[in-house]
């Protein structure tokens, strides 16, 4: 019998220390921690609040107003992928979260006069994803759509 | 002695009627008004709170949150021009007015991934022009440059 390969666990610390993308999440996060309120936590402890089941989300209700910390939350996703953009292409990007009191709106990325990442948003008092991989794999398919989208119009990107 | 031939004088009644952009930003007063309670009111009044002198704005403390009256009407203003540029291009623009609490922010105007009007906002809360005209002169101004932008890319405003 040949020996079984075990393919070693992908935890979810080695999991954010090889994604760009999470790694610039964590740090919007402890940007915006003015107290130091998270200095001691382990990055992982600060991406928990992202995932959120199936059964969680139907728990937040959709009639109150969106919680400060979710908004903040989107804020800093939304700021990574734009610094992520940033880093590929050298220009720099502004973000807009416009939410109304419903939890609907939009996450604008742009430069210049280009929207890097356009998307409406939905319930947003639910944000969140299944798991970390899916966090990474949404938000990097926004990346590289970003990347395409200024590689192709430079012209615009640098009005 | 030839006769004196005096220019006739330009009522804001007048103004507004023959102005694509202030007819639309009354437009859009009225749209939203659930309760009926400007139907009997003239345009020109409608219109009266966008006119805001040096010294009245003065008297509009920074330090307070915006009051909601002056965020719909900076976004009746932007709806209005965003409705002016639909009506040259034929393009669907979309609005956001994003402000943070020191009244500080962007308007944006986009159709596809293309920024018609891109404005960083200050000081929103004393949001307003010195007269109709001059309200109507930097409207139009915006409203050209982003029919300009959507003839020059029409590539990227149909993304």
């Amino acid at each position: 019998m040949s020996p079984v390969t075990v393919a070693p666990e992908v935890t979810p610390a080695l999991l954010i220390d090889s994604s760009p993308l999470l790694k610039a999440i964590v740090q919007q996060i402890r940007a915006n921690d003015a107290y130091g309120t998270y200095r001691n936590w382990a990055d992982e402890l600060l991406l928990k609040p992202y995932i959120v089941s199936k059964t969680d989300k139907k728990d937040i209700p959709l009639e109150e107003e969106i919680d400060p910390l979710t908004k903040s939350r989107i804020l800093s996703y939304y700021r990574a992928i734009a610094y992520c953009i940033e880093q590929e292409t050298g220009s720099l990007a502004q973000v807009v979260v416009d939410l109304n009191h419903e939890g609907f709106g939009w996450a604008l990325v742009f430069a210049g006069r280009l929207l890097l990442v356009s998307k409406t948003l939905r319930d947003a008092q639910r944000f969140g994803f299944k798991s970390l991989d899916k966090m990474k794999a949404e938000g990097e398919k926004l990346i590289q759509k970003g990347i395409e989208l200024a590689e192709k119009y430079p012209e615009v990107r640098e009005l």
